[in-house]
């Protein structure tokens, strides 16, 4: 890796039974192979897991939240500290999201226009305006690797015409963040189109047209998780990402469980980030190989085993469900630290070995095992 | 160390100015050097401190609350589950106190008698009762390297009539607490004695003579640092000290600033702990070599230097003063993390260089410094 280095992504290897790729990203902050699930840390740092266990894990690259660092501390802020790798000390790859989508969470406190999104801060009620450009300057001020258009996430459920004006919108602000992105691009970060059009395929055919002629860096589909049915996310899924360029990368944004990575994964995405596992940590849900704990449970209170028998993590190295139950029951920092370092073990050990199997072109049997054992 | 080590303490070296002492106390779970600073982990966890941070920085001995603990999980529990060690995956030593002094906190829920003192449970109000003999048991039941006598701590102030009363039943209850120990005492841990008789010297040194006949393996001085003038706390501590056997240890307790640390050595003070590394590092307050730092205030926002230019620590060595104050005002639990691993540190080298300074008899040369800095 050079100080010059130029943003870049290789398929190294195509598996045999499904569209799933093994790929590496070349970015300024070293490579990171693909498929990849990308740890979300909204306000500049991973929620409870400090940056040294991150780099045990051999995360390479993690998610910033361009609306919760704009809101605080501010990406001026940030830039004068040397941009958001310098601020939180983190020397690994970081994409930001374009923060449409947390305004679309905060859905009371928006109104959207053709020129953007006006908003309230959710932490002090005060006004704000996203346009296509200035979220392209808030994440050049941030110095993400990967920058993210500004988008509309559809609500769902929406009707087709809603769907379609909202898609359309989402269109031409990618247009206007392409062109702003265009007057200080130096290649060495990419910036990332978003295909929506909410759960109609004709309208993601359409969305995924309009992007691929703004020749992105790399696509994402967003959209989705945001209540729609798992098979219905699926059926979109398939149907766009063979509609995205092939030497791209492809980003399946807010998604999701064990299960939808492995499928996804399947489909040709090579990308993920999710709240879940470091959600669910701070909240006591677990994921093993045996199956989800909630560790709060009365039946773990005198249990002596780790968390899952087959995770090599420091928590389930060293404590007992026992003790994990009992730091968070007693509101322990050390429970969200030890719970979120075995949640995020769980989610790049499971890519890790998506990444191996599809090298050795087994990954169709392990997702046809893994479909038996769901079945 | 061997399984069936004995408990042992022996005094390597005395500084020649001051009253000073350099130890080590032998436990079942390694040698400790002493003066030395236990951090506190009043529910079976220092609280935002990983282990493998307290064992990076060389702790070897921490400190466990007997309340808490016997309140959650319950001393029976922990025991079934191999102890406090094993429960905790601590390795090192661990001192638990009696939990008089948790009661005495929550004055509004307690009463005593001769028998013990009834409470009411701080977590559900449910009613308990502590006696001498039960908190030994459960002492025992956790399996600490170094137990505590009930006391009953004195409030501040108090008359020299109350005063008085309080330490009497502190002596009767420690004679208690000294035969029931007896019964199942295998030498491998120790039982401390604990001196009272609030501000007054004559009753302390009735005290320290009452306790000395029960032969503790231990001795500490309690009742202070609950509200009395600093210069009473510290003359208190001057002339009980010397009433304490030579070659036991000495254990100053709940006590305290850097400042009172290094005062209580050159009065030959060997072991202490405080909650005020870890609750002021939780609410943002950290201590350096220049003095303390409020890291909320707005004239660290975009400071890029360490919290303390003097300081080793993993904090100091990656983190900004703009992002710890970041991490503190957006709530993170990394900031608990981060900032816990500051003020410890603080706190073990203060005591390590303290140990240094005594070997090397510079130890008066250091105080006289750090009385000129603060005068």
């Amino acid at each position: 890796m050079t100080a010059g280095m130029k943003f870049g992504f290789e398929v190294l290897h195509k598996d045999v039974r499904t569209g799933a790729r093994r790929g590496v990203l070349h970015t300024a902050h070293g490579d990171v192979p693909t498929p990849v699930f990308m740890p979300v840390g909204t306000a500049g740092a991973v929620k409870a897991m400090p940056n040294g266990f991150l780099e045990a894990l051999e995360a390479r690259i993690i998610l910033g939240n361009t609306y919760h660092l704009y809101l605080r501390p501010g990406h001026e802020r940030i830039e004068r500290l040397g941009g958001l790798h310098s601020f939180m000390a983190w020397n690994g790859a970081i994409l930001t999201d374009s923060g449409g989508y947390q305004v679309f969470s905060h859905r009371e406190l928006r109104s959207i226009s053709e020129e953007g999104v006006a908003f309230r801060s959710h932490l002090d009620g005060s006004r704000n305006f996203f346009t296509p450009e200035k979220v392209v300057d808030i994440q050049c001020a941030l110095g993400s690797d990967v920058a993210m258009v500004l988008d509309d996430c559809t609500a769902y459920p929406a009707g087709h015409i809603d769907a379609e004006a909202s898609m359309e919108l989402s269109a031409r602000w990618a247009k206007k963040c392409r062109d702003h992105w265009r007057k200080q691009d130096d290649g060495r970060r990419a910036l990332f189109g978003i295909v929506q059009g909410s759960v109609y395929p004709d309208l993601r055919k359409r969305s995924a047209e309009a992007l691929n002629q703004l020749d992105f860096t790399g696509m994402a589909i967003g959209g989705l998780s945001v209540g729609e049915p798992k098979d219905v996310m699926y059926e979109i899924v398939e149907c766009t990402a063979p509609l995205l360029p092939w030497d791209r990368p492809r980003y399946l944004m807010g998604v999701g469980t064990p299960e939808d990575l492995v499928r996804a994964v399947a489909m040709g995405i090579d990308m993920f980030d999710c709240v879940l596992p470091t959600r669910n940590a701070r909240n006591g849900c677990l994921f093993t190989s045996q199956g989800k704990i909630l560790i709060k449970n009365a039946v773990y209170a005198e249990d002596p085993g780790p968390l899952d028998p087959n995770c090599a993590c420091p928590t389930c190295r060293r404590y007992s469900r026992a003790y994990l139950r009992h730091l968070f029951l007693s509101g322990e920092h050390l429970s969200a630290v030890y719970n979120t370092l075995h949640n995020l073990t769980f989610y790049l050990d499971m890519m890790q070995k998506i990444r191996h199997s599809i090298e050795l072109d087994f990954f169709g049997n392990w997702l046809e095992q893994m479909e038996k054992g769901l079945s």
